[in-house]
């Protein structure tokens, strides 16, 4: 029997929501396995427990999320009452940082049951790899002046270290999968940093001669998504233009609600955290009406990172048949609440098992 | 008689094929209307251009751009002879802040007679007022050190001016619409350079408090083209974020071919440059059958610039009544040539003078 210490940091708006029910599946994967089993330590950290204490998370948060195997996560953010750059460089991009959770890896795929706003979505099925650590999402900048002279500098920071290990990273994934890798780029408009990014990218292709190699300014890119999103199978981006295709990535399978991400230490030096790619939500957040998938795909992330890749194939066909039988929450015009989504799924799981 | 003495650039690939076509539906209108009338002088600079001359334009190029009314540009770049960032800020974007085209205009909007690729798109009608002198499309920055510890570093610089001047104009052109702004933000990652974007924004808004805004980030505005559209009306972005929108807005339109561009001196202290959003297409290149209809729009909007705007909108619904015929190239699914489209084009334009 193999048993996980996970840290749960359910965050904030629908994240206390989604979390629970992505637990519940997870027990119910592991009731059914008998092989594996998880432990559960929730933590409070949020804007919520920044508005009782002046943080986001303790100052041992980070050595206290050391002592576990793994990080569930659901969304950080209440931007009414934090501002959002506070509440997430204080936890989510703190904990990606000090954790070297370095690659973001985030699959979107048609699934069945699921209507794309798309009309000819064809059978998309591509992962955006997502450099994790460094690029865009810096804390080099600042302002100067006041008044009408004022301005502000932001310092995006490219290493070959960092690039490369997402680069590498994409090539061995795609090794696995359709053999091909299409790199995000912008080197026409952004003079330095794309261009090296560029340089690295041709380095590293020539070291995975097998795999095939496209590369799309991020315009252009984000276009593609919307008119072939059949024709990528792994996409590198940096950190920014991994989140903007990751959205659309949502948005074309039907719903940001689905879909799911992991915030990999490919290492294995520290825990990795698993959180989908939708925010808290609180437009919607304490009406259990929010839609728990996107944390369940999560949760198979996560038990593929652990190898029990059959238990997260499983739960990938769970919710297709969930999402197939018409149970949805309203963001996918259904009228099913969190919990139903969540009894429907797990009694799936339990039927195959 | 109002005589207006252009400059034309027709560039790189399909630029020479589809500048020509759009010259010919300026030439009607201006047969039509009988006040109005061009003299073109085209000048060569252009990828074969810098193959002879090691240059992109001659020294003298911005101060012989200076002396004519407008700028009207194909398209730039050819990435296999000349890299993007050379061609680029050698021509394309030197103009562009040389002469202080400070503000790009680019609408999208369903249009009678092409398919989207949204199975419901709506009745969307937006523009996106992009930033066009500055933020993160930058001459600052480099790289150090070779090998293993090499890093490239990339400054993004906002200003108040150019990011209030960007604001002020996004906010004018909406109360002649629909009366909302909405700004694209990702304050919530990038700390610095955004959350002063969110600031402008607010103090721009407070002197507007006729016109309604909302913001979002930019991963969940670029998800929104997809699922809702129509919630938009003005859209103000950053530099690189207007980039991206206004390729999805072709793309969500049925074609990135379609959508056009005004890089706007609102000034008018030097030329304004108008150029459509698709590039220079090598691909299909020199076949006859790229889409002109991004040009030809993109001459409407220098129509309304100077003043015709009556004539202007003739041309978008000649472009309409063109469509809805059928007469499209492959890009849209037909079969007709840039020659057959510019020619419907024409015809109809004759037909309702
Ligand atoms: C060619 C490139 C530099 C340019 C830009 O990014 O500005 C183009 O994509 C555009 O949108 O006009
Ligand atoms: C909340 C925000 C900082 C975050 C990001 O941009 O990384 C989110 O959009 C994501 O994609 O995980």
């Amino acid at each position: 029997m193999e048993q996980f210490e996970i840290a749960v940091i359910p965050g904030d708006g629908i994240g206390k929501e989604v979390v629970p029910a992505a637990i519940r599946v997870l027990e119910a994967v592991a009731d059914i396995h008998g092989g594996l089993g998880f432990r559960w330590t929730s933590f409070p950290w949020s804007c919520d427990y920044y508005l009782k204490h002046g943080v986001m998370m303790p100052e041992d948060g980070i050595e206290t999320l050391k002592g576990f195997h793994q990080i569930f996560l659901g969304a950080v953010g209440m931007p009414r009452l934090v501002p959002d750059h506070v509440s997430l460089w204080g936890l989510l991009i703190k904990i990606r940082r000090e954790l070297h959770q370095s690659i973001n890896v985030r699959p979107a795929k048609l699934l069945r049951g699921l209507t794309s706003p798309l009309r000819d979505p064809g059978e998309f099925d591509l992962v955006v790899v997502r450099e994790n650590s460094e690029g865009e999402y810096s804390e080099i900048g600042g302002r100067m002046h006041r008044g009408a002279d004022e301005m502000a500098m932001q310092t995006a920071v490219f290493t070959r270290k960092a690039t490369e290990r997402a680069m590498h990273y994409a090539f061995e994934l795609a090794s696995r999968r359709r053999k091909h890798v299409t790199s995000a780029t912008k080197s026409n408009g952004i003079s330095h940093s794309m261009p090296f990014w560029d340089d690295v990218f041709q380095d590293v292709a020539q070291a995975h001669p097998e795999i095939a190699t496209s590369k799309h300014h991020i315009d252009a890119l984000a276009a593609f998504f919307v008119m072939k999103p059949q024709m990528f199978d792994v996409i590198v981006a940096s950190n920014l233009f991994g989140d903007i295709l990751t959205d659309l990535g949502g948005a074309i399978m039907g719903s940001i609600g689905i879909a799911p991400a992991a915030n990999l230490n490919v290492e294995r030096s520290y825990p990795s955290m698993f959180e989908p790619v939708h925010g808290s939500a609180p437009d919607i957040a304490g009406q259990g009406i929010a839609n728990p998938l996107g944390q369940i795909w999560t949760g198979k992330m996560m038990l593929d990172f652990l190898g029990f890749e059959e238990m997260g194939t499983l739960v990938l066909k769970a919710m297709e048949a969930t999402l197939a039988s018409g149970v949805k929450t309203p963001d996918l015009g259904g009228k099913a609440t969190t919990t139903e989504v969540t009894d429907e799924v797990i009694a799936y799981l339990r039927r195959r098992a």
